[in-house]
């Protein structure tokens, strides 16, 4: 066990806060001004990332397959081994992970809050930006990792699980430090007096609140992990970071990298440590319970999410959750159709669906809309929005790069049988759903995404979340009632993206009205190279807090401001 | 109903903005420094205050008894009235309140929201400082009334719930509007890009949560009230306050004053609402449990606020609580004992120990502690310190003005038989509780506090809250185990306050790790006119929300953030 006095000679964080100075500060900047910030490059170019990086990561992946995974250092475990994952490109990955012993750890890391608490939030955000930079250099691997576990198609595994994701997590450190700054560490509090002023000194100490526990889900496992494994961290409080029993290798290689940063600076290790665990075991609820545990971050269904919201906070932990909810756009009118079906066929398309902030729900009015190339029926609208996916879509080698593979056997099960769901739900196939052959996995069950039209008045039909490559295309009297529809499910089914399309100030107006009031972010006529699904760190907030989707949002000041509390002493001086 | 448009020529806000504004940065400035800021003056004298503020306040509130409150405008009402309040001087107030029609008052506050939401941050502010400036006129009102409900002595209840509540109430509006601030309106993102940079505009819109609600309670009907009901007013959401049924009055002048003040500006009166209630009717709970409500401000017993905890953050509810603790002071040594007896003597004695912040628990080394006057024995110290409490209210006439009378019932019962109960508790009486006569209300129960002695080792007896006038001298092995004993029922049962007295620079530093690790905020070796119970605005912080007394602070971020949300519209430009 390392030392954790941090100003003990063998510790190297002075120097990290110079060397990260210039990003805080940049951080800081972007934060407050929400302008366009990066520090991690999203292209995977060789120019980039150097000329062997994707080779040396994807060698650095396979070495961890079939294998122990065996660099977690001297964290605590029962002997004993966990592992499930599949990839859903076929094959097994047959890691074995160690699995932890809860209540060694959970000792461990209280024992190591003292010496990061009073390292201070400054030491804390530079340790934390190193971790990120470290990870960073390890992102093939890591895409790899998420490409075989979340079945994301490989480039988009690199930026949604390495650069992004880790721009996310910057952002969260930021988040949590600006916080902390806030409080001055001293003051002088002269208060005028008959007989003179009285004068006291009163020191403010930023303290923990306690173990942080990060829940992770199958699907991006890095992306929806790092806000707020980073954000606890950075406040003071250790993690125990719980992977989703499919999609651990991407933690787990996070997890080493964390661990060792922290041990070369002089901190304890225990700071972050990784509950691995295989299918069903439900670790993640055994350790929610623990009394030290105080902070909770979850992605994942609504089943255990709820649990959490109910349970866990009633318990007095802080729970932050992101869910689910049934993303909507209203298509009204558009001068520019071939970039509203482009930009349409390629969100819906994007990993077959299957992000938290794929669209599901498309309302159009079922008299048409009209456009640059005249008015289009409702009909017309799904036939050509179709024919924009198939094309996408049509040749099998290139729709992999988008498609990605189904995720798991939930999301297989309801990708089989499209014309039979339309049944079910009332509503009729604009386009089904098509089996794609990856020309490298044979095994992958890629899917190309379908459409379903339904009308307005069927709402059992399109007001719960149908996850993955299934979009619903609604038939309503005018586009007050789609605004109107899109009002109301998001206010009670929750949504983690909204949009418009329309030549109407008054209508985009209205919009904005209608996504203020569900509390969802709307993005207007996107015709070009931005999508619905994607926010750029320290610029969009990912999910408001404000709907049935999220009680949270990276990374606003409730994110992170309750992570930490502060405690005064004061005296005359 | 008056408009709710604030661009609308009745609304006068506009100006308020222009009024307000050195305020509202003067106060930015004071809660990012945390130095000596107050904007209400303290002292109740004519010179401030006006020569005839006295008189006039209390023809006011002598004008309330026996009467119908009937100044809240349209608030709907059930046609029934409430009222249940005893003056613990002795007479009943009989005041009636016009109860709340709760069905009909949340479609009141919602349809308030959409006008006070697009006011923006800045007018809520502007607007809020005026409802408190108009609540400082009445002050000498505000003063009798709370007088008469907690039984406070007058100067106190001048300051405590005028002017200090007052600041308070500034210090919530000031910081939630920094927190709103930190928000930009509005940015012109840029990405780069291999074609030109894509360039998006993102508006950022800051929308409320729902309805506050306020429950107060019986000591401290304003002070502890108006954190909350401003935080949750300025970042825009309705408030229904709900005071406690025996301290209704004080805060339903408050009440009168905001919807007077909105009302006046072009503002919607529903958006503040008094919910009055007599005795056991159990209305808080009702009001809890209504869907619409997302916020809850709760000062009040263990029991109810137990329930919040639970039930209400379970369902998904914000749940901002204050209830009850045991406030520790550790002695070990002093080179002013004069000053120690003196300092707290007053500190047990004010309003006879009936303030969430008094100290319960003083620890003292039983060989006893050096002095400047020498080594005085665990049994001088208390004698000296009994001594000290008997002497500053031995004169009935001047000791009423610091003891003030017993609040309830409750607290009377325990201030009857000291001696029965420091036998139940094994211990000994070192100060019997004395019955004071107050000069002018013959039927006031006024308790000059008492102090018990007990051992260490007898922890059943000092590890709860014994709410009034008794103070337990607790005789430890050393001031080692004192600072432990201390840190540990503090982390266990909670405490608002804790306060050390030491002349060596060790022990303090031991007890400031202590009362950061307990979570509790600390004054050391106060001998002068700065009492442990008392805490300013704008740079103590009360509570820290990092033990079980409490699970929030007045006034850091925590408490504002998550208070509203923010949606996001972005498009290309």
């Amino acid at each position: 066990m390392t030392t954790t006095d941090p100003t003990s000679s063998g510790n190297a964080a002075p120097d990290l806060v110079e060397a990260h100075r210039e990003t805080l500060q940049q951080g800081r900047e972007a934060l407050a001004s929400r302008a366009y910030f990066s520090r991690y490059p999203e292209s995977p170019s060789p120019r980039v990332y150097g000329e062997t990086a994707a080779a040396d990561g994807l060698r650095a992946f396979e070495a961890h397959l079939a294998s122990d995974f065996s660099t977690l250092g001297d964290q605590p475990t029962d002997g004993t081994f966990a592992g499930s994952e599949l990839s859903p490109y076929g094959p097994l990955l047959r890691v074995r992970y160690p699995r932890l012993d809860v209540d060694a750890a959970i000792v461990a890391a209280r024992s190591a809050m003292p010496g990061w608490r009073d390292a201070g939030a400054l030491t804390r955000a530079a340790v934390c930006v190193e971790i990120v930079d470290a990870i960073n250099k390890r992102s093939f691997e890591i895409a790899n990792s998420v490409m075989h576990t979340s079945g994301q198609p490989f480039v988009m595994s690199f930026q949604a699980a390495g650069p992004h994701a880790q721009d996310r997590a910057l952002e969260s450190i930021v988040g949590a430090l600006v916080e902390q700054e806030r409080v001055p560490a001293s003051v002088v509090w002269e208060k005028p007096g008959r007989d003179g002023p009285i004068r006291m000194r009163k020191d403010y100490r930023i303290i923990p609140r306690g173990i942080g526990l990060v829940i992770g889900c199958n699907t991006f496992p890095t992306w929806n992990s790092y806000p707020g494994l980073f954000a606890s961290l950075a406040t003071g409080n250790p993690v125990i970071v719980k992977p989703h029993p499919r999609a651990v290798l991407p933690l787990a290689i996070s997890v080493e990298v964390a661990r060792k940063v922290l041990r070369d600076n002089g901190f304890d290790p225990a700071l972050v440590q990784l509950a691995a665990e295989s299918d069903g075991e439900g670790l993640a609820k055994a350790i929610a319970e623990r009394p030290e545990v105080a902070i909770i971050d979850y992605t994942g269904g609504p089943g255990f999410g709820g649990w959490l919201e109910r349970a866990a906070a009633a318990a007095g932990k802080l729970v932050y959750t992101e869910k689910s909810g049934v993303n909507s756009i209203v298509v009204d009118s558009t001068d520019n159709l071939r970039g509203v079906l482009g930009n349409l066929a390629f969100s819906l398309s994007l990993y077959s669906g299957q992000m938290c902030t794929t669209p599901q729900n498309i309302y159009v009015p079922r008299d048409g809309i009209e456009t640059d190339e005249g008015h289009v029926s409702f009909e017309g609208f799904g036939a050509t929005l179709g024919g924009a996916m198939t094309k996408l879509t049509s040749d099998d080698a290139k729709a992999v790069e988008i498609l990605g593979a189904i995720v798991n056997d939930d999301v297989r099960s309801r990708a089989t049988d499209l014309p039979g769901l339309a049944a079910r739900l009332g509503g009729t196939v604009v386009l089904d759903v098509r089996k794609v052959t990856h020309p490298s996995y044979p095994d992958a069950v890629v899917r190309a995404p379908g459409l379903v039209a339904l009308d307005v008045a069927n709402d059992a039909g399109y007001t719960r979340e149908c996850f993955g490559p299934i979009t619903f295309l609604i038939a309503t009297d005018s586009t007050a009632q789609s605004l109107a529809r899109m009002r109301d499910t998001i206010k009670e089914h929750g949504a983690m993206t909204a949009a418009v399309y329309s030549t109407s100030e008054d209508v985009l107006d209205d919009a904005r009205d209608a996504a203020a009031d569900a509390g969802v972010a709307l993005s207007e006529n996107l015709t070009g190279p931005v999508f619905v699904n994607q926010t750029a760190a320290f610029s969009d907030y990912h999910g408001t807090g404000a709907n049935p989707a999220a009680n949270a949002a990276y990374v606003d000041a409730a994110y992170v401001a309750n992570r930490f509390r502060v405690v005064t002493s004061r005296r005359h001086v």
